[in-house]
Protein backbone atom coordinates (compact mmCIF):
# COMPACT_ATOMS: atom_id res chain seq x y z
CA UNK A 1 0.00 0.00 0.00
CA UNK A 2 2.44 2.66 -1.38
CA UNK A 3 0.08 5.62 -1.52
CA UNK A 4 -0.78 7.10 1.70
CA UNK A 5 -3.93 9.73 1.63
CA UNK A 6 -6.51 11.08 3.70
CA UNK A 7 -9.23 8.14 4.36
CA UNK A 8 -11.45 10.34 6.68
CA UNK A 9 -15.08 10.98 5.23
CA UNK A 10 -15.41 14.18 7.65
CA UNK A 11 -11.77 14.91 8.02
CA UNK A 12 -11.90 15.35 3.93
CA UNK A 13 -15.13 17.43 4.71
CA UNK A 14 -13.89 19.86 7.08
CA UNK A 15 -10.32 20.65 5.16
CA UNK A 16 -12.26 21.36 2.27
CA UNK A 17 -14.07 23.62 3.68
CA UNK A 18 -11.69 25.32 5.46
CA UNK A 19 -9.86 25.73 2.04
CA UNK A 20 -11.97 27.18 0.12
CA UNK A 21 -12.90 29.62 2.82
CA UNK A 22 -9.46 30.15 3.27
CA UNK A 23 -8.93 31.15 -0.55
CA UNK A 24 -12.37 32.25 -1.96
CA UNK A 25 -14.03 35.93 -1.95
CA UNK A 26 -17.20 34.79 -0.29
CA UNK A 27 -17.77 38.38 1.41
CA UNK A 28 -20.95 39.00 -0.55
CA UNK A 29 -22.80 35.73 0.72
CA UNK A 30 -24.83 36.56 3.80
CA UNK A 31 -25.10 33.81 6.15
CA UNK A 32 -28.52 32.91 4.94
CA UNK A 33 -26.34 31.11 1.98
CA UNK A 34 -22.73 31.25 2.96
CA UNK A 35 -23.07 27.55 3.51
CA UNK A 36 -24.73 26.99 0.12
CA UNK A 37 -22.47 28.67 -2.05
CA UNK A 38 -18.99 26.89 -0.21
CA UNK A 39 -20.57 23.60 -1.29
CA UNK A 40 -21.36 24.55 -4.82
CA UNK A 41 -17.50 25.75 -5.00
CA UNK A 42 -16.44 22.30 -3.21
CA UNK A 43 -18.05 20.59 -6.21
CA UNK A 44 -17.16 22.20 -8.63
CA UNK A 45 -13.50 22.26 -6.94
CA UNK A 46 -12.82 25.98 -8.18
CA UNK A 47 -12.81 28.85 -5.97
CA UNK A 48 -12.58 31.25 -8.90
CA UNK A 49 -16.84 29.77 -9.06
CA UNK A 50 -17.44 32.45 -6.38
CA UNK A 51 -17.81 35.28 -8.40
CA UNK A 52 -20.24 33.62 -11.02
CA UNK A 53 -22.44 33.05 -8.03
CA UNK A 54 -25.78 35.03 -7.79
CA UNK A 55 -28.57 34.77 -5.21
CA UNK A 56 -32.01 36.47 -5.49
CA UNK A 57 -33.03 37.61 -2.03
CA UNK A 58 -34.94 35.42 0.12
CA UNK A 59 -33.36 32.18 -1.81
CA UNK A 60 -32.04 30.42 0.83
CA UNK A 61 -34.96 30.77 2.96
CA UNK A 62 -37.32 30.49 0.73
CA UNK A 63 -35.64 27.07 -0.77
CA UNK A 64 -34.91 26.08 3.04
CA UNK A 65 -38.67 26.22 4.30
CA UNK A 66 -39.91 24.36 1.59
CA UNK A 67 -37.97 21.43 1.85
CA UNK A 68 -38.69 21.21 5.94
CA UNK A 69 -42.60 21.26 4.89
CA UNK A 70 -41.93 18.01 2.83
CA UNK A 71 -42.01 19.60 -0.56
CA UNK A 72 -40.51 17.12 -3.76
CA UNK A 73 -37.52 18.38 -5.83
CA UNK A 74 -38.03 18.84 -9.03
CA UNK A 75 -34.67 17.66 -11.55
CA UNK A 76 -34.03 18.37 -14.90
CA UNK A 77 -31.10 15.06 -15.32
CA UNK A 78 -30.87 11.73 -13.16
CA UNK A 79 -27.65 12.88 -12.80
CA UNK A 80 -29.09 15.58 -10.73
CA UNK A 81 -31.61 13.47 -8.59
CA UNK A 82 -29.06 10.57 -8.29
CA UNK A 83 -26.74 12.76 -6.12
CA UNK A 84 -29.26 14.25 -3.95
CA UNK A 85 -27.86 12.40 -0.46
CA UNK A 86 -30.97 11.54 0.53
CA UNK A 87 -30.27 10.85 4.22
CA UNK A 88 -29.65 14.77 4.25
CA UNK A 89 -33.39 15.68 3.35
CA UNK A 90 -35.34 17.14 5.94
CA UNK A 91 -39.14 15.55 5.33
CA UNK A 92 -37.62 12.27 3.34
CA UNK A 93 -38.74 14.47 0.64
CA UNK A 94 -39.45 13.21 -2.52
CA UNK A 95 -36.99 13.61 -5.56
CA UNK A 96 -38.22 13.64 -8.98
CA UNK A 97 -37.01 13.61 -12.95
CA UNK A 98 -39.53 12.71 -15.17
CA UNK A 99 -36.99 12.92 -18.16
CA UNK A 100 -37.45 9.16 -18.76
CA UNK A 101 -41.12 9.14 -19.00
CA UNK A 102 -42.55 6.62 -21.83
CA UNK A 103 -44.17 9.92 -22.68
CA UNK A 104 -41.40 12.03 -22.98
CA UNK A 105 -40.33 11.53 -26.61
CA UNK A 106 -43.32 12.22 -28.22
CA UNK A 107 -44.17 15.26 -26.17
CA UNK A 108 -40.92 16.61 -27.31
CA UNK A 109 -41.77 15.86 -30.96
CA UNK A 110 -44.98 17.66 -30.51
CA UNK A 111 -43.57 20.49 -28.97
CA UNK A 112 -40.85 20.73 -31.16
CA UNK A 113 -38.37 20.83 -27.87
CA UNK A 114 -35.67 18.77 -26.19
CA UNK A 115 -36.91 16.16 -24.56
CA UNK A 116 -35.21 17.79 -21.17
CA UNK A 117 -37.73 20.57 -22.31
CA UNK A 118 -40.57 18.22 -22.69
CA UNK A 119 -40.33 16.39 -19.50
CA UNK A 120 -41.26 19.32 -17.76
CA UNK A 121 -44.68 19.15 -18.59
CA UNK A 122 -44.77 15.94 -16.56
CA UNK A 123 -43.55 18.30 -13.36
CA UNK A 124 -47.32 20.33 -13.22
CA UNK A 125 -48.58 18.41 -10.67
CA UNK A 126 -45.60 18.90 -8.11
CA UNK A 127 -44.75 22.00 -9.22
CA UNK A 128 -46.65 23.95 -6.10
CA UNK A 129 -44.25 24.84 -3.89
CA UNK A 130 -41.62 22.64 -5.17
CA UNK A 131 -37.72 23.12 -5.37
CA UNK A 132 -36.64 23.21 -9.04
CA UNK A 133 -33.23 22.18 -9.75
CA UNK A 134 -32.00 22.49 -13.51
CA UNK A 135 -29.06 21.95 -13.89
CA UNK A 136 -28.47 20.06 -17.29
CA UNK A 137 -30.01 22.29 -20.03
CA UNK A 138 -30.48 25.39 -20.70
CA UNK A 139 -33.74 24.40 -22.84
CA UNK A 140 -35.13 23.62 -19.60
CA UNK A 141 -34.72 26.57 -17.52
CA UNK A 142 -36.81 28.38 -20.90
CA UNK A 143 -38.83 26.11 -20.91
CA UNK A 144 -39.47 26.62 -17.20
CA UNK A 145 -39.89 30.47 -17.78
CA UNK A 146 -42.53 30.14 -20.54
CA UNK A 147 -44.77 28.00 -18.21
CA UNK A 148 -44.26 30.47 -15.60
CA UNK A 149 -45.77 33.24 -17.63
CA UNK A 150 -49.17 31.69 -17.36
CA UNK A 151 -50.17 32.86 -14.27
CA UNK A 152 -51.85 29.66 -13.77
CA UNK A 153 -48.96 27.62 -13.56
CA UNK A 154 -48.15 26.63 -9.95
CA UNK A 155 -45.61 28.32 -8.95
CA UNK A 156 -42.71 26.72 -7.08
CA UNK A 157 -40.87 28.20 -3.96
CA UNK A 158 -37.35 28.16 -5.64
CA UNK A 159 -35.42 28.05 -8.66
CA UNK A 160 -31.60 26.62 -8.23
CA UNK A 161 -30.62 27.43 -12.15
CA UNK A 162 -27.77 26.08 -13.36
CA UNK A 163 -27.76 24.91 -16.83
CA UNK A 164 -23.91 24.50 -18.49
CA UNK A 165 -22.50 25.21 -21.69
CA UNK A 166 -22.42 26.95 -24.59
CA UNK A 167 -25.29 27.31 -26.67
CA UNK A 168 -28.15 29.03 -24.49
CA UNK A 169 -26.82 28.50 -21.35
CA UNK A 170 -25.70 32.28 -20.13
CA UNK A 171 -28.91 33.53 -21.88
CA UNK A 172 -31.51 31.24 -19.77
CA UNK A 173 -29.78 32.16 -16.50
CA UNK A 174 -30.19 36.03 -17.59
CA UNK A 175 -33.45 35.48 -18.22
CA UNK A 176 -34.32 33.95 -14.85
CA UNK A 177 -32.52 36.71 -12.77
CA UNK A 178 -34.43 39.42 -15.63
CA UNK A 179 -38.14 37.65 -14.73
CA UNK A 180 -37.46 36.83 -11.15
CA UNK A 181 -40.80 34.56 -10.92
CA UNK A 182 -39.51 32.75 -7.60
CA UNK A 183 -36.38 33.46 -5.51
CA UNK A 184 -33.16 31.72 -7.40
CA UNK A 185 -29.68 31.08 -7.44
CA UNK A 186 -27.59 30.60 -10.41
CA UNK A 187 -24.27 30.34 -11.92
CA UNK A 188 -23.55 33.40 -13.76
CA UNK A 189 -22.43 32.46 -17.90
CA UNK A 190 -20.90 29.28 -19.25
CA UNK A 191 -20.59 27.24 -15.75
CA UNK A 192 -22.94 25.39 -14.02
CA UNK A 193 -23.69 21.31 -14.77
CA UNK A 194 -25.43 18.92 -12.27
CA UNK A 195 -22.02 18.39 -9.07
CA UNK A 196 -22.82 22.06 -8.55
CA UNK A 197 -27.02 21.77 -8.49
CA UNK A 198 -26.81 18.76 -6.52
CA UNK A 199 -24.30 20.44 -4.18
CA UNK A 200 -26.94 23.62 -3.97
CA UNK A 201 -29.40 20.84 -2.84
CA UNK A 202 -27.77 19.22 -0.36
CA UNK A 203 -26.65 22.43 1.11
CA UNK A 204 -30.28 23.64 1.42
CA UNK A 205 -31.41 20.13 3.03
CA UNK A 206 -29.15 20.50 5.71
CA UNK A 207 -26.78 23.22 7.49
CA UNK A 208 -24.63 20.16 8.62
CA UNK A 209 -21.11 20.41 7.07
CA UNK B 1 -43.82 32.30 -25.16
CA UNK B 2 -41.69 35.45 -24.61
CA UNK B 3 -38.83 33.30 -24.41
CA UNK B 4 -37.17 31.98 -28.47
CA UNK B 5 -34.21 29.87 -28.24
CA UNK B 6 -32.57 26.84 -29.90
CA UNK B 7 -34.98 23.82 -29.24
CA UNK B 8 -32.85 21.45 -31.81
CA UNK B 9 -30.90 18.96 -29.30
CA UNK B 10 -28.71 18.33 -33.04
CA UNK B 11 -28.18 22.33 -33.49
CA UNK B 12 -27.66 22.55 -29.80
CA UNK B 13 -24.93 20.61 -30.03
CA UNK B 14 -23.11 21.21 -32.94
CA UNK B 15 -22.93 24.56 -32.29
CA UNK B 16 -22.04 23.50 -28.83
CA UNK B 17 -18.63 21.38 -30.66
CA UNK B 18 -18.12 24.14 -33.28
CA UNK B 19 -17.18 27.12 -30.09
CA UNK B 20 -15.40 24.46 -28.58
CA UNK B 21 -13.04 24.00 -31.33
CA UNK B 22 -13.06 27.56 -32.59
CA UNK B 23 -11.92 28.89 -28.98
CA UNK B 24 -10.37 26.21 -26.76
CA UNK B 25 -6.36 25.18 -27.73
CA UNK B 26 -7.08 21.82 -29.11
CA UNK B 27 -3.42 21.57 -30.88
CA UNK B 28 -1.84 18.85 -28.26
CA UNK B 29 -4.99 16.49 -28.64
CA UNK B 30 -3.92 13.79 -31.92
CA UNK B 31 -7.20 12.66 -33.66
CA UNK B 32 -7.73 9.69 -31.11
CA UNK B 33 -8.53 11.80 -27.89
CA UNK B 34 -9.87 15.35 -29.36
CA UNK B 35 -13.24 14.10 -29.31
CA UNK B 36 -12.75 13.28 -25.64
CA UNK B 37 -11.31 16.72 -24.68
CA UNK B 38 -13.79 18.34 -26.32
CA UNK B 39 -16.91 16.49 -24.77
CA UNK B 40 -14.77 16.72 -21.07
CA UNK B 41 -14.71 20.91 -22.14
CA UNK B 42 -18.36 20.87 -23.26
CA UNK B 43 -19.26 19.27 -20.00
CA UNK B 44 -17.24 21.85 -17.62
CA UNK B 45 -18.56 24.80 -19.41
CA UNK B 46 -15.42 25.92 -19.62
CA UNK B 47 -13.07 25.90 -22.73
CA UNK B 48 -10.24 26.82 -20.62
CA UNK B 49 -10.25 22.72 -19.50
CA UNK B 50 -8.08 21.89 -22.26
CA UNK B 51 -4.80 22.95 -20.56
CA UNK B 52 -5.74 20.61 -17.85
CA UNK B 53 -6.46 17.75 -19.65
CA UNK B 54 -3.79 15.10 -20.15
CA UNK B 55 -3.90 11.74 -21.94
CA UNK B 56 -1.56 9.18 -21.71
CA UNK B 57 -0.23 7.44 -25.17
CA UNK B 58 -3.35 4.79 -26.52
CA UNK B 59 -5.35 6.04 -24.14
CA UNK B 60 -8.09 6.27 -26.69
CA UNK B 61 -7.50 3.30 -28.90
CA UNK B 62 -7.78 1.24 -25.34
CA UNK B 63 -10.39 2.60 -23.85
CA UNK B 64 -12.22 2.30 -27.17
CA UNK B 65 -11.45 -1.38 -28.01
CA UNK B 66 -12.51 -2.03 -24.38
CA UNK B 67 -16.04 -0.71 -24.84
CA UNK B 68 -15.99 -2.54 -28.31
CA UNK B 69 -15.20 -5.79 -27.09
CA UNK B 70 -18.22 -5.34 -24.55
CA UNK B 71 -15.82 -4.37 -21.35
CA UNK B 72 -18.04 -3.27 -18.36
CA UNK B 73 -17.52 0.35 -17.46
CA UNK B 74 -16.99 0.48 -13.66
CA UNK B 75 -18.29 4.19 -11.43
CA UNK B 76 -17.14 5.31 -8.57
CA UNK B 77 -20.51 7.19 -8.34
CA UNK B 78 -23.89 7.24 -9.29
CA UNK B 79 -24.07 10.38 -10.79
CA UNK B 80 -21.27 8.94 -12.89
CA UNK B 81 -23.42 5.66 -13.88
CA UNK B 82 -26.34 7.45 -14.74
CA UNK B 83 -25.03 9.75 -16.99
CA UNK B 84 -23.61 7.30 -19.31
CA UNK B 85 -25.85 7.62 -22.60
CA UNK B 86 -26.96 4.06 -23.05
CA UNK B 87 -27.33 3.82 -26.85
CA UNK B 88 -24.19 5.49 -27.60
CA UNK B 89 -22.70 2.16 -26.10
CA UNK B 90 -21.32 0.15 -28.70
CA UNK B 91 -21.85 -3.37 -26.84
CA UNK B 92 -24.66 -3.16 -24.44
CA UNK B 93 -21.98 -2.60 -21.80
CA UNK B 94 -22.77 -3.20 -18.30
CA UNK B 95 -23.11 -0.28 -16.38
CA UNK B 96 -21.73 -0.97 -12.98
CA UNK B 97 -22.03 1.31 -9.50
CA UNK B 98 -21.24 -0.66 -6.15
CA UNK B 99 -21.30 2.09 -4.22
CA UNK B 100 -24.82 1.25 -2.33
CA UNK B 101 -24.09 -2.55 -1.86
CA UNK B 102 -25.27 -3.46 1.05
CA UNK B 103 -21.40 -4.77 2.31
CA UNK B 104 -19.83 -1.64 1.44
CA UNK B 105 -21.03 0.53 4.97
CA UNK B 106 -19.35 -2.06 6.91
CA UNK B 107 -16.34 -2.60 4.57
CA UNK B 108 -15.27 1.30 4.66
CA UNK B 109 -15.69 0.54 8.87
CA UNK B 110 -12.93 -2.71 8.23
CA UNK B 111 -10.87 -0.46 6.20
CA UNK B 112 -10.95 2.38 7.88
CA UNK B 113 -11.25 4.02 4.67
CA UNK B 114 -14.52 6.07 2.78
CA UNK B 115 -17.18 3.99 1.39
CA UNK B 116 -16.18 5.27 -2.01
CA UNK B 117 -13.11 3.18 -1.81
CA UNK B 118 -14.31 0.47 -0.12
CA UNK B 119 -16.90 -0.27 -2.77
CA UNK B 120 -14.26 -0.48 -5.41
CA UNK B 121 -13.26 -3.81 -3.78
CA UNK B 122 -16.63 -4.98 -5.44
CA UNK B 123 -15.27 -4.35 -8.21
CA UNK B 124 -12.23 -7.30 -8.90
CA UNK B 125 -14.82 -9.64 -10.21
CA UNK B 126 -15.03 -7.10 -13.40
CA UNK B 127 -12.06 -5.43 -12.88
CA UNK B 128 -10.14 -7.16 -15.73
CA UNK B 129 -10.32 -5.06 -19.23
CA UNK B 130 -12.96 -2.86 -17.65
CA UNK B 131 -13.24 1.10 -18.75
CA UNK B 132 -12.69 2.33 -15.04
CA UNK B 133 -14.54 6.05 -14.30
CA UNK B 134 -13.32 7.77 -11.20
CA UNK B 135 -15.20 11.30 -11.14
CA UNK B 136 -15.74 11.69 -7.56
CA UNK B 137 -13.79 10.47 -4.65
CA UNK B 138 -9.93 11.06 -4.56
CA UNK B 139 -10.09 8.23 -1.96
CA UNK B 140 -11.56 5.69 -4.81
CA UNK B 141 -8.48 6.93 -7.23
CA UNK B 142 -6.06 6.43 -4.55
CA UNK B 143 -7.50 2.84 -3.70
CA UNK B 144 -7.33 1.61 -6.92
CA UNK B 145 -3.93 2.40 -7.03
CA UNK B 146 -3.09 0.53 -3.85
CA UNK B 147 -5.05 -2.53 -5.75
CA UNK B 148 -2.89 -2.62 -8.80
CA UNK B 149 0.44 -2.95 -6.67
CA UNK B 150 -0.72 -6.14 -6.32
CA UNK B 151 0.15 -7.65 -9.39
CA UNK B 152 -2.67 -10.58 -9.13
CA UNK B 153 -5.01 -8.02 -9.41
CA UNK B 154 -7.01 -7.70 -12.70
CA UNK B 155 -5.85 -5.05 -15.27
CA UNK B 156 -8.49 -2.83 -16.05
CA UNK B 157 -8.21 -1.78 -19.76
CA UNK B 158 -7.80 2.09 -19.10
CA UNK B 159 -9.05 4.59 -16.47
CA UNK B 160 -10.61 7.75 -16.88
CA UNK B 161 -9.27 9.75 -13.46
CA UNK B 162 -11.09 12.92 -12.63
CA UNK B 163 -11.63 13.25 -9.32
CA UNK B 164 -12.58 16.87 -8.08
CA UNK B 165 -11.73 19.20 -5.10
CA UNK B 166 -9.11 20.15 -2.19
CA UNK B 167 -8.13 17.32 -0.45
CA UNK B 168 -6.25 14.42 -2.24
CA UNK B 169 -7.99 14.97 -6.17
CA UNK B 170 -4.53 16.90 -7.47
CA UNK B 171 -2.56 14.38 -5.54
CA UNK B 172 -4.54 10.90 -6.82
CA UNK B 173 -4.69 12.08 -10.33
CA UNK B 174 -0.42 13.07 -10.20
CA UNK B 175 -0.55 9.32 -8.91
CA UNK B 176 -1.65 7.44 -11.26
CA UNK B 177 0.02 9.56 -14.45
CA UNK B 178 3.04 8.33 -11.95
CA UNK B 179 2.42 5.22 -11.59
CA UNK B 180 1.07 4.70 -15.21
CA UNK B 181 -0.64 1.50 -14.63
CA UNK B 182 -2.62 1.56 -17.74
CA UNK B 183 -3.67 3.52 -19.91
CA UNK B 184 -5.47 7.20 -18.22
CA UNK B 185 -7.10 10.34 -18.83
CA UNK B 186 -6.60 13.03 -16.11
CA UNK B 187 -7.78 16.69 -15.62
CA UNK B 188 -4.70 17.96 -13.52
CA UNK B 189 -5.72 19.92 -10.64
CA UNK B 190 -8.78 20.19 -8.27
CA UNK B 191 -10.97 20.38 -11.29
CA UNK B 192 -13.04 16.95 -12.66
CA UNK B 193 -15.88 15.85 -11.12
CA UNK B 194 -18.60 13.44 -12.37
CA UNK B 195 -19.98 15.53 -15.80
CA UNK B 196 -16.71 15.67 -17.22
CA UNK B 197 -15.82 11.88 -16.71
CA UNK B 198 -19.49 10.73 -18.19
CA UNK B 199 -18.48 13.09 -21.19
CA UNK B 200 -15.63 11.04 -21.78
CA UNK B 201 -17.23 8.16 -21.49
CA UNK B 202 -20.11 8.80 -24.00
CA UNK B 203 -17.22 10.14 -25.97
CA UNK B 204 -15.36 6.79 -25.81
CA UNK B 205 -18.46 4.98 -26.41
CA UNK B 206 -19.38 6.23 -29.91
CA UNK B 207 -17.58 9.50 -32.16
CA UNK B 208 -21.19 10.68 -33.09
CA UNK B 209 -21.22 14.69 -32.45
Amino acid sequence: MPYEYETDGATIYKGSFATIRAEADLARFDADVEQIAVRMIHAAGMVDLAQYIHFSDGFGTAARAALQAGAPILCDAYMVSEGVTRKRLPADNQVICTLRDDAVPDMAKDMSNTRSAAALELWRPHLDGALVAIGNAPTALFHLLNMLEDPDCPRPAAIIGCPVGFIGAMESKDALRDANPVPWVIVEGRLGGSAITVAAINAIASRAE
